[in-house]
């Protein structure tokens, strides 16, 4: 091979220069925990400056605070007061679907969304409770404590998950574990957010048929017998009621659908029907004809309920348990939104902060009698369309609601529970994305089938059993990949010397005498073997081909290793298994584009020396072009590469 | 771009021809569970010859046999008499270390290599007992039931627990499932035997001290205490002896490796210290001065079993959970050492066809008082280095055991047991393969971790919480690299149109104006985020670093997805994400070499219209030239262009 010369040495596929192990481990870290590299504005600069972008870094409010002018503040005024007027309602609704008093709903949403507003990275996210969050909480600790029978215990439970939601939440952002979110797939968040969403409706029924005892099972067929088990219980007044307002929510989302203008209209509605529905019972005095409604609500500000948290509990396994599911279902939702959001405004979200806010939210709120708040879609699409420029909407927001809480709650007397059920209803059919679902058939059918176990898994299982399903297929998704990557054979392009995938591009040929191979994955222990055969095939199918046919016989097999990015001592193995194979039915193998990964493992093993040097070539193109050249011209290479080829046989 | 013309709609990325999605399926499926298209052979025949190779295929011997000649049964005899003088002994103390009576030893030598030798497709591998399997079978149903306490409820649930490994493993097999043994990686194999080893010689002290009484765990501690916590029951005269043959065997097993002519003497190592053993106990009475003997015997073949199957114990979970974990680990080492040797002699083994064998081997030895059979290394290398041609070596042992076992039985009255502990601690200690994890360490880290991580859980945990560490280890390795995919910047090699890693080329040289980026990896939920942070952290440091320098701004970004071997919904929404972020910037995003999975979900997803076919090129270079035409000559189209990336905006 020595012929070629100097061009050849300048275009010699290279050993990477090697790095000290612990160099490249701390490399390999960085890339891994600090992938946006988040400090690259701290380099060179003086101490004191360091300090400031630091306290700016973890507290973004001191960033924004010097920025922001009176013409913000207009739009954040309105969008705020805007989304109080959602939150209110949704805030009692979703308390009673968590089975915990009315009341910490409110106080929900007005501790956190301070919090956020001085540590959060988003503009838009309004903070509040969520649907899923609730129900999980009342599937998972009802289980353990009764909330009707033991009520004072159900909610000190509820804070101490919060609580530990909080914790978990910040040390994954601490610990640079963001990407554990990512995990969850927006195929899986579809199906399972659907699945959830219905149940709740399903669940509504209680509310709207206006019955007292319900069953505490999330799965269809427990709610359904729940439902036809009491039929006589059944009140019409309820029902009736619970529908007109139901049409009413739908109708106005209808509208605001089809026009921006009627945007406000869907914003106002839930309050609307809240105080259409309290004028109702107060004028008729339904609340003695069987339609239930909230009753007594305390006055005042949150109190302080750390003394509350339940760490001595006998139940503090399930809080935990509770705590690290409804965390992560908080982050993955809140997250996404945020950056949804942040996309179309052009700014960026960092992950891992928006953790450690979203935890030191949940951490305070869990002391000042809050249950888990993350960042709910419905809401931050309210407060994005009202034209929140900034978080100080959520300052409003919580603003609001302190006056709520401080003077209006005794207006909630009369509001009957079937209006909270027609509000969850309504916002719970937003959440049934169908849209998404046939998106994903359309482009990838094993997401959609990933999104379908998701919503089968919550729908007839529980909850849990739906986030385990999707999440192990999509994580089998990956393994299966790797386990069984595709080979393809690449022919040559017609007046270039590019070679291609034969199945995609029916225009090229493939090349006499050589077998070109690509491997599209990275070669690992778990497909190492599948390799072997898969490739052992490839040869010998062509061999046969090739005789029945009568052509030439094969003399080369070239692997293009461009799409293998990385290889492990097995996969070191099939490529020197492999080699004696292909060696011993007389063929010589040659590499084409080894990446660095590959080329240093190749090295370490002194495989590179048993394939020859020589046999290594920087693209495709050029290995082609010395195998032709060695079969039909230069035949004293030739002979000397045959040598070389016995030698390796040894 | 339609300027170029005739040439360039010729080299244009292709979608490839849509297939149904039934027939797509079809073929992913035959890629997973049929890699070595094993029927390949009954394509094109008449059905009494399709019939004849089906049952060649299930039945090899009926395919070897007629060509077998008498030169083969020569080598054959040979060698089947070597491995029975190793297989007696070995058996006999294998059972031990299961805590069953001796005599099952014996057994599980004769029945399972007569059926192999029918089903099995090696002609090497030597069936008998495996220690590992062994350990695990003492450790996991000792447990449930004391061996000592209730012999017969434990003997019958060994039974039921080897029927049940059988089961699994012909299940596998049957349901082309052979891809999951591939998952136990080199390197959890490497380490998991190793422990095995380590604790196994440990174990060993309860013979060589002459203990009676001995802890169950499996655990370094647990052993040692008991060991130490019993130091006056040591015995002195077991444990010269016991000193005495270990050193024999050490010493014969160095001198075989020195020198090929010694191979004999450590074939017939162990036989001959039991029978020395043996004499000695005999001539001196030792049996009454502290040294155990087996005592006595039973003569006789295999008794029938089937009936002890204790389908109706409670213990049946436990039976099935240690079949499966013993199945498994029997399946993986019988399976790499079969490829072993059939690599040496180049022949091919099908592992699932292999798995059926087994299975079927060990349902009928459940059902003849045998217990787990696999085909351990170091017999299967005795056989090998004897000469053996065919699986009748396996029959010859057979035989050979058959005769120990209907005449030679009351021989083995007075072997002392602390030869049996000699005899399994040389072998074990030919299982501590130290030179294998510093070769790992040598070519791959994360393999050397997994590998002591192996090790480390079997020595100080248990059998199973090492494999349960490694196996997850490996798989979190996997979806590491899927998490976190490198990408690299590329650049132009001198006096060529090739771009390659500038990492890996030193003499590569960035373009001016464009950035070009590969991924090297595919594109998923998992890593859809970190790709769109970390591209867009590349883009942001080149324009800072141009900046900075004072340079050209940059225009056009380059992706280069030849290593993308597929993508999800999540993946084409990070491109549609990173398509806009980039216009947003001002800047073109060009897609290079995208493969047909990538092409396919682009078309349907109709990103590949937002992103504009004109922008879709077969190789970098080509992206490369046309991007350089726009910013330096041809303004005409530049303009077009502009207009192209206006309408994407939108």
């Amino acid at each position: 091979m020595g012929s070629t010369g100097e061009y050849e040495s300048q275009r010699r596929v290279r050993v990477p220069p090697s790095k000290p192990f612990l160099k490249s481990l701390q490399a390999r870290l960085k890339e891994t925990f600090f992938p946006d590299d988040p400090f690259r504005q701290f380099k060179n600069q003086p101490i004191s400056n360091k300090f400031l972008l630091g306290l700016q870094y973890f507290v973004p409010i001191i960033e924004w605070a010097p920025r922001y002018t009176f013409d913000f503040f207009k739009a954040d005024l309105i969008a705020g007061i805007t989304v109080a007027s959602l939150a209110v309602p949704q805030g009692i609704s979703y308390a009673s679907l968590a089975s915990i008093p009315p009341i910490l709903g409110l106080y929900s949403s007005f501790v956190p969304p301070l919090l956020y507003a001085m540590l959060g990275s988003s503009r838009d996210l309004a903070v509040g409770t969520v649907a899923v969050a609730s129900l999980l909480i009342s599937s998972m600790l009802g289980k353990e404590v009764s909330p009707t029978e033991n009520p004072k215990q159900y909610v000190q439970l509820v804070f101490t998950a919060t609580f530990f939601a909080g914790v978990f939440q910040a040390s994954l952002g601490i610990l640079r574990l963001g990407f554990i979110v990512d995990f969850l797939s927006h195929a899986t968040i579809v199906g399972f957010m659907g699945g959830a969403a219905t149940i709740v409706c399903f669940q509504q029924l209680k509310g709207i048929l206006g019955l007292v005892h319900f069953t505490h099972e999330t799965d269809l067929v427990s709610v359904m017998r729940s439902v036809f088990s009491q039929i006589h219980q059944w009140r019409w007044e309820s029902a009736v009621l619970g529908c007109c307002f139901l049409f009413f929510l739908l109708l106005t989302r209808y509208f605001s659908k089809r026009k921006a203008a009627f945007f406000w209209i869907n914003a106002m509605a839930p309050l609307t029907t809240v105080i259409l529905g309290s004028l109702l019972v107060y004028l008729t005095h339904a609340e003695k004809h069987g339609v239930q409604v909230i009753g007594h609500l305390k006055k005042g500000l949150n109190p302080p309920s750390a003394s509350d948290l339940a760490f001595g509990s006998p139940h503090l396994m399930a809080a935990i348990k509770t705590g690290i599911v409804i965390g992560i279902i908080g982050l993955a939702e809140g997250i996404a939104v945020g950056r949804t959001f942040a996309m179309f405004k052009n700014y960026h979200i960092d992950g891992n902060k928006e953790m450690i806010a979203f935890g030191m939210m949940n951490i305070a709120g869990s002391c000042t009698s809050c249950y888990l708040t993350a960042g709910p879609f419905s809401r931050t699409a309210v407060n994005f369309n009202a034209g929140s420029r900034s978080a100080v909407s959520n300052i409003v927001m919580a603003t609001a609601v302190m006056f709520t809480l401080l003077f209006l709650t005794p207006l909630f007397h009369y509001t009957p529970l079937v209006v909270l059920s027609s509000i969850i209803i309504a916002a719970m059919l937003g959440l049934l994305d169908y849209e998404a679902a046939i998106h994903l058939w359309k482009i990838d059918k094993f997401d959609f089938f990933i999104c379908l176990g998701a919503y089968l898994g919550v729908v007839l299982g529980s909850v849990e059993i739906g986030l385990i399903i999707s999440i192990t297929v999509s994580l089998l998704r990956i393994i299966l990949f790797v386990a069984r990557p595709r080979t393809m054979v690449l022919g040559n392009i017609p007046n270039s010397g590019i070679y291609r995938s034969m199945d995609q591009y029916q225009i090229a040929n493939s090349v006499p005498g050589i077998l070109i191979l690509q491997i599209d994955a990275p070669v690992f222990f778990a497909n190492a073997s599948y390799l072997r055969e898969r490739i052992s095939r490839w040869i010998y199918e062509e061999e046969d081909g090739l005789k029945s046919a009568g052509e030439a016989s094969l003399h080369y097999v070239i692997l293009d290793l461009s799409a293998v990015g990385s290889i492990d001592t097995s996969g070191i193995s099939m490529l020197e298994e492999l080699m004696k194979n292909v060696h011993r039915k007389g063929l010589q193998l040659v590499l084409a584009n080894p990446q660095s990964e590959v080329m240093k493992k190749l090295d370490k093993s002194k495989l590179i020396d048993k394939i020859g040097q020589g046999w290594i070539f920087l693209t495709v193109g050029e290995a082609v072009s010395a195998c032709n050249c060695m079969l039909h011209t230069c035949k004293s290479i030739h002979v000397a590469v045959d040598q070389n080829a016995e030698e390796n046989k040894v």
